[in-house]
């Protein structure tokens, strides 16, 4: 969805610290007139993010909730949360799906996500999800996110309220995200300063910081090398 | 829904200790083979009634899980929250929708519910909305329960889960439901052992325990007298 017309709105962005949500910071704040972000801390392995999160959200001076949601890892089984075995296996409730998804998780983000923008003034959501080089996350998918949007607005029936949910990076793979950040202007950024990695290792690399092993990592690693080839290559061929 | 052919299957009930979800308990004990329960604490005023709940399911012997989103209460306006003011007022979001309203809570509810049934095997949920009486809440209404249950099974592909919402109270009155505690053999129960008030007072009335004064009171005493009215006369007369 094209945020062109919506120069005199706020936006709140979901924001994580990696590269997908703080290229999403990047874009609001080309697109919105001020900018707002959530993140939250769930008892996730790489709760590093939330730290990597808030610093991120200074140096580009925007407002940042932190949510503390820890008690979701007595509800749901993930490899993601602290103290649990590798999340290079498949889940404990289906062997078709990646160790890593937390059940419910995004719906639970997007829930508070929207609960917050509603008592700030907020009617637009930006999160980084995205289906085309997506994990294996029913979540991230454009049908459960227009579903999720269609629902929250039924939750609540403020007339000057109700949310509509961005999701810029949807149809992009992880290499055309790369090429978006070097239009934002912010390839650097995203580079140096964000993290991925589900195992919230900050070893420097060319394609940016983590522990090159993990899903993550490996997702990153290879969209910025097909980056460099398609997009790279190009631009300096101009 | 009717849940004839769920003698098989387990349920999950949404409960608080109030008047809707303890008949909802004893619906679900009817229908399903076997029971449990999930109770939240959010920082409600009346925060007596997970003591309730847990009395209630201790006395039924239906597990119970209890979770604390107590910080539900820095993210939205509701004078249903502790050291607010009076529920007895209109929303500070919107003058048309009661101050008692917790933007998003029923879908926040329904969110953790669904994650806990998953991890317990469990797909069938069930809780005591009603659009009927309602009290000008948008998430007790079916266009809503339907929506969130879409969203929830788009949230997650499990091939073996997916979550069936059921509502038994959906279309009834207050004194339609006083009815079918009587139907389900739980009237006295119901009038004795729950508590459905808004500033989580126990004080003994005829139609059950509470302030009197709060909407949640009105509705349950007004209801109460026209069951007495329509139904336990047709009764008594048989």
């Amino acid at each position: 969805m094209s945020a062109r017309s919506f120069l005199n709105d706020k936006a709140l962005v979901l924001t994580s610290g990696g590269q997908d949500s703080t290229t999403c910071l990047f874009w609001a704040l080309k697109n919105f007139k001020q900018v707002s972000a959530i993140s939250f801390y769930y008892g996730q392995k790489h709760a590093k993010e939330v730290v990597v999160a808030a610093r991120i959200c200074k140096k580009l001076n925007v407002d940042l909730k932190k949510i503390d949601i820890s008690f979701l890892k007595e509800l749901v089984h993930s490899n993601l949360f602290k103290g649990t075995p590798d999340v290079n296996k498949t889940h404990k409730l289906d062997a078709s799906v990646p160790a890593s998804f937390v059940p419910y998780r995004n719906l639970l983000f997007l829930t508070l996500a929207s609960a917050w923008a509603g008592t700030i003034g907020i009617r637009h959501i930006v999160m980084g999800v995205c289906e085309t080089d997506y994990s294996g996350y029913a979540d991230c998918r454009e049908v459960f996110i227009k579903s999720a949007q269609k629902t929250l607005n039924l939750a609540v029936d403020f007339k000057e309220l109700g949310v509509i949910i961005h999701t810029p990076l949807m149809r992009l793979s992880k290499a055309r995200e790369f090429r978006l950040a070097e239009q934002l202007g912010c390839l650097d950024f995203i580079l140096t300063e964000t993290l991925t990695c589900y195992n919230g290792i900050e070893k420097k690399h060319e394609w940016g910081k983590g522990c090159a092993d993990c899903p993550a990592c490996e997702l990153r690693a290879k969209g910025y090398g097909e980056y460099k080839r398609k997009f790279l290559k190009k631009s300096n061929r101009i």
